[in-house]
C-alpha cells in the first residue's frame, strides 16, 4: 500500500481510484471499513442469482444489490459508482475470462444488475484483534481455497459446489475463532467445518484449488469457512453472456464499518 | 386448540389441514417449530419483492422462496404443499381483498412465486422462556401493531412505511428482551425502538392500526419490533393483479425448529 492511502476515508480512496491515480490490492486499505466482492450480471439472471444468495448466505452474504439502470450503491456507499470505483475488474463472456479492465464505462449496459457480497477481510480483522493467528498473512500469501464435495442449494440456473477457505487455528483458540467469526454473518460468519478436510471431500490440503498452501503446525487444526469465490464460480458455470467481477484482491470499499454488521 | 393437535408433529398437522380436518389459528400449535407468514405473488413482481426483503430484513426475514412452477417448500418443509397446507388463505386482486379460501388448488397458476417469512411466534417463545411477560397473551388478544413514519428501503415497485408491533416490557427486563430477541434475526430479531412512540410517528398507543390495544403498566416501557404485516402492506400498495397470503393467525408450520435459527 502506498503512503498516499494512509488515513484516507473510503470515499477518498474511491475518488483516487476513479481518477485513475491508484489501482492496488485493497487488503489493509481503510481498516475497519467493509470491503465487498462484486458480481455484475444481466437482468435476466438477476432473480435466480439473488435467490441463490438468499439460499446460500454463508458463501454469498449479500450486502447490497443495485438494480438495472443504476451503478450507485446508495445503501453502502452513497455517491460511489461501481463502474469506476473498483481498482481492477475482470470481464467474462460466455463464462470465459476475456479481459481485465480498470473502468466499465465503455462496457456498461442498462440491463446490468450489480451484487455486492461480504468478504473475509472483516472477520479476519476481528480474529486478529482477538489474537488468533492468520497463517496466510504471516506467510505473506493468499489464503488457501478448496472446491468441496458439498453442494450449494441450487436456485434456477445456478448450482455448484461450495468453495471454502482454510485457516490453521491452534486447538485452544478454536472456540474463540468460532465465537468471533459468528458475530459477522454478513461476511461469511461462523466456520462450516473444523478439523477433517476429508469430510468436505478435500484430499490434499497442500494443493488448494485457489490461493496458496499454508503450513499447519503441531497443535493446530484446519478450520474451514465458506468463501466468496463460490458465487463467482457458480455464476460462471452457467456461462452468462456477460459477467463482470472485481479482480482478485481488488475489492470495492464501502462506507460501512465492520462494527455495523456485527451481531451481538 | 383442539385435543387432536396435542403432540402432533408439523407434518401431522399439515396433513390434517390438507385433509380438511382442521382449520384453526396456529398460535401454540407444535411449540418449538418455526411458523411462517406466506405471501404469493406473480413472477413479474418476484425480483422486486425478493430485493425488498433483502433490503428490509427486520420486517421481512425470508425463510424460503419457492420458485414459479413449484409449491413445495423443500428447504423448510419437504413434502409440504403451500396450496393446501395452510389453514386459511386470503386472496387479493388489484390490491383488494376478494375472498378467504381454504385451498389454492383452483386458483393456482404456474407463474406464482411463494415467499415464506419468519413470524414473531419464535421470539415470543424465547421471551416467555426468559420470563419476560407478553401482555397481549396475558390479555388473550392480538399484539398491537402500528404504521410508523419510518420508511422501508424501497426496491423496484415496492415501498411504504414500516409497521411495528409493540410489547410493554418492565424496565429491568428490557436489556434481557433485547438480548433474547437478537438471537432470532430470522424472525424479526432485535427491537427497532425502545420507549418513545413519537420517535416512530406513533401518536396514540391506545389506537393501534392493527390488532388490539394493551395496557402499559407503571414501570414498563413500550418496546417496538418490526412486524410481518409490513411486507403484506407494501406488496398490496402496488396493487398486484393477484396476491395470496395466509389469513391472519393461520400460519404455515415448517419442520424447522426455532433453535435452528438462533444465532449464538
Amino acid at each position: 500500500m502506498t503512503r498516499q492511502l494512509l488515513a484516507k476515508t473510503p470515499r477518498d480512496v474511491r475518488a483516487l481510484i476513479r481518477a485513475g491515480r491508484w489501482r492496488g490490492v485493497t487488503s489493509g486499505v481503510t481498516p475497519g471499513y467493509v470491503q465487498a466482492n462484486l458480481a455484475i450480471l444481466p437482468q435476466d439472471l438477476a432473480f435466480d442469482f439473488l435467490l441463490f444468495c438468499q439460499r446460500n448466505p454463508k458463501p454469498c452474504p449479500l450486502l447490497e444489490v443495485v438494480e438495472a439502470g443504476g451503478a450507485e450503491p446508495a445503501l453502502t456507499a452513497p455517491g460511489a459508482d461501481l463502474r469506476t470505483d473498483v481498482p481492477a475488474y475482470r470481464v467474462y463472456q460466455q463464462g470465459v475470462l476475456t479481459g481485465e479492465v480498470d473502468s466499465l464505462t465503455s462496457l456498461w449496459r442498462d440491463d446490468l444488475v450489480s451484487f455486492l457480497l461480504g468478504c473475509s477481510f472483516s472477520f479476519e480483522a476481528a480474529m486478529s484483534q482477538a489474537g488468533i493467528p492468520l497463517r496466510h498473512q504471516e506467510m505473506g500469501c493468499n489464503v488457501p481455497m478448496y472446491i468441496t464435495s458439498v453442494a450449494t442449494v441450487p436456485a434456477g440456473v445456478f448450482s455448484g459446489p461450495l468453495v471454502v477457505s482454510m485457516r490453521p487455528i491452534p486447538r485452544e483458540q478454536i472456540v474463540r475463532a468460532v465465537q468471533v467469526t459468528s458475530r459477522f454473518p454478513a461476511t461469511h460468519g461462523a466456520p462450516v467445518h473444523i478439523g477433517h478436510p476429508e469430510a468436505l471431500g478435500i484430499r490434499n490440503l497442500a494443493r488448494p484449488d485457489f490461493g496458496d498452501p499454508v503450513e499447519i503446525r503441531e497443535g493446530e487444526e484446519p478450520v474451514f469457512w465458506a468463501c466468496g469465490v463460490t458465487p463467482q464460480a457458480v455464476a460462471l458455470s452457467c456461462k452468462p453472456s456477460l459477467m463482470i467481477t472485481h479482480a482478485p484482491g481488488h475489492m470495492f470499499i464501502t462506507d460501512q464499518r465492520d462494527a455495523d454488521y456485527a451481531v451481538l
